[in-house]
């Protein structure tokens, strides 16, 4: 395939292309990312998350250069709707990411993580695979946590960053109950605030109640200031640290493994719906749709019919 | 089946119960759904979304004790990991819902949102039904509204209630962008705070640019102080007119048949997964997985073996 060919080869606008490809799906896009499968397993997939005005960009940004001075080059992929990267952002969040365009060695790629429902997990799994293949060394994945997009991110990465900020009091304490189940890296980011130091505190007392294991990694709670790039270089050491601990302790293997099983699960769930889709004519779904409606057929009977007759129908 | 016949004569238990077992999925779960399913579409579905710390849970709350005062019964879904409804909340939080405790006209249940990919949308969705077919007239489901979430809430919903708080600044009004097209209601929350009437301002002019049909329905803005029950009564009354719109309007179906179809597409997801599962042994799943890992397989061609094998040991 001659796209494949390209991205692999190094051609920008062939990965763009490659990329919005993954994003709609379909037929042409199972075919690149086939093309491209074998090539991928070489980038160190770190995911970034926090609450709205964490200041994940800013961090991901600074991280970005940080990486590029040391010579790697990095893709980033913003699934976060309040991400600056993303559409629809502001002009002045635009700015703080200049020094990050016009350099080769960088590619940002935003998601759009409206409307589709489901779609937005396999489609970001899919964006990471190209970047991978593409060849940056760094694949850095910004989503907004705030719920399940969390959850998805730590499934995708090697490496989970949570990010968050002094003093939000009981709602944050909350969250992080949650977060820390998923994070390898906690930073509190804007700690030239109040009360940065009772938040560090907070995360390490309740990092030191979790059930953690006692030969396994204990994720280090870290301070920045980003917008200044404070802190950024000891974040991105730990990063690394974390990649090498995966590696030397066998459990990169599992993660891995982690990783392609729920790849393979979405992928799957997708192929089934397209080929009932395929398989059964619209307005038999139609039909169907007005008898739940209707409550004179429950979903789960539905579901039933519409994949019996696309098994049915499968031979002829 | 008795769980089903206990819970539609009011039993709280069978309901307690039934929304474990909804959440928990399976053959038994789909069974009382689908003997629930002709007892459901009589409930006022409204879902309320908003960033952590907005106030969510207190306006859940709130508006739930007024919709009792009305003679109303309500059952509550909190999907959000911040919300002090869940589990792993602070006992303060929980001291604010009292005055909804020992009202059996009020439910609440909390779905745990984390570890399970996917499956939360459908598991909300049952619960929907679960508490429509106990008989509640309302039924609010409260998500944390940051990213997919809240495009989920909409489309489970009748009514999405979008809270937002005064002076939150740019990151804010980049994720308004999103939210504006789902919300059915926009609400200020913490309006005596500073901020409050610019961030009103900001709202009406933002849904005055929206591209917002002339016959339609024009999200208003409100106002609330959801901690001194401030704003409340307006809010239920244009929940309760959002409601009439609908109907007049003739949308109501439409709105029916698009959650009708996208209750349908997870259903079909889901079991389509679990006739896999049921049909390839765990070995092979094992054997592909370690092929992706190994790069010799793409995720893509494994579904399709997958399916495929299902497929055609579906007659045998």
């Amino acid at each position: 395939m001659d796209l494949a060919q390209a991205l692999l080869e190094g051609n920008r606008r062939a990965l763009a292309q490659a990329l919005t490809l993954v994003e709609t799906g379909g037929p042409q896009a199972r075919m690149l990312l086939a093309a491209l499968f074998a090539h991928t397993g070489r980038a160190h997939i770190v995911g970034v998350t926090g609450a709205p005005g964490a200041g994940k960009s800013t961090l991901v940004a600074a991280l970005a250069a940080h990486w590029r001075r040391t010579g790697r080059t990095v893709g980033i992929i913003a699934v976060d709707p309040t991400s600056p990267f993303t559409r629809g952002a502001i002009l002045g969040d635009r700015i703080r990411m200049q020094a990050l365009s016009g350099d080769s060695g960088v590619f940002i790629r935003s998601m759009a993580s409206r409307g589709r429902l489901g779609g937005i997990a396999r489609a970001t799994g899919d964006a990471v695979a190209v970047l991978d293949a593409a060849g940056f060394d760094m694949v850095l994945v910004e989503t907004v946590g705030a719920g399940q997009g969390e959850v998805e991110i730590a499934a995708t990465a090697h490496t989970t960053i949570v990010i968050e900020t002094p003093g939000a009091g009981d709602d944050i304490q909350a969250i992080k109950a949650g977060i820390l189940e998923i994070a390898d890296l906690l930073v509190v980011n804007k700690a030239d605030r109040d009360g940065a130091e009772q938040t560090v505190r907070q995360l390490r007392a309740m990092l030191s109640l979790a059930d953690l294991p006692a030969d396994g990694w204990t994720p280090p709670v870290l301070t920045a200031v980003a917008t200044r790039g404070e802190g950024i270089e000891a974040i991105a050491a730990a990063t690394e640290r974390h990649l090498a601990y995966l590696r030397e302790s066998g459990r990169f293997a599992g993660r891995e493994q982690e990783r392609a099983r729920r790849e393979l699960r979405l992928i799957l769930q997708e192929t089934a719906l397209a080929r009932v889709h395929a398989r059964v004519s619209s307005s038999d779904w139609d039909a169907l749709i007005a008898q739940i409606v209707a409550r004179t057929l429950d979903p789960y009977a539905a579901a039933d019919q519409l994949l019996d007759r696309a098994w049915s129908n499968a031979g002829g």
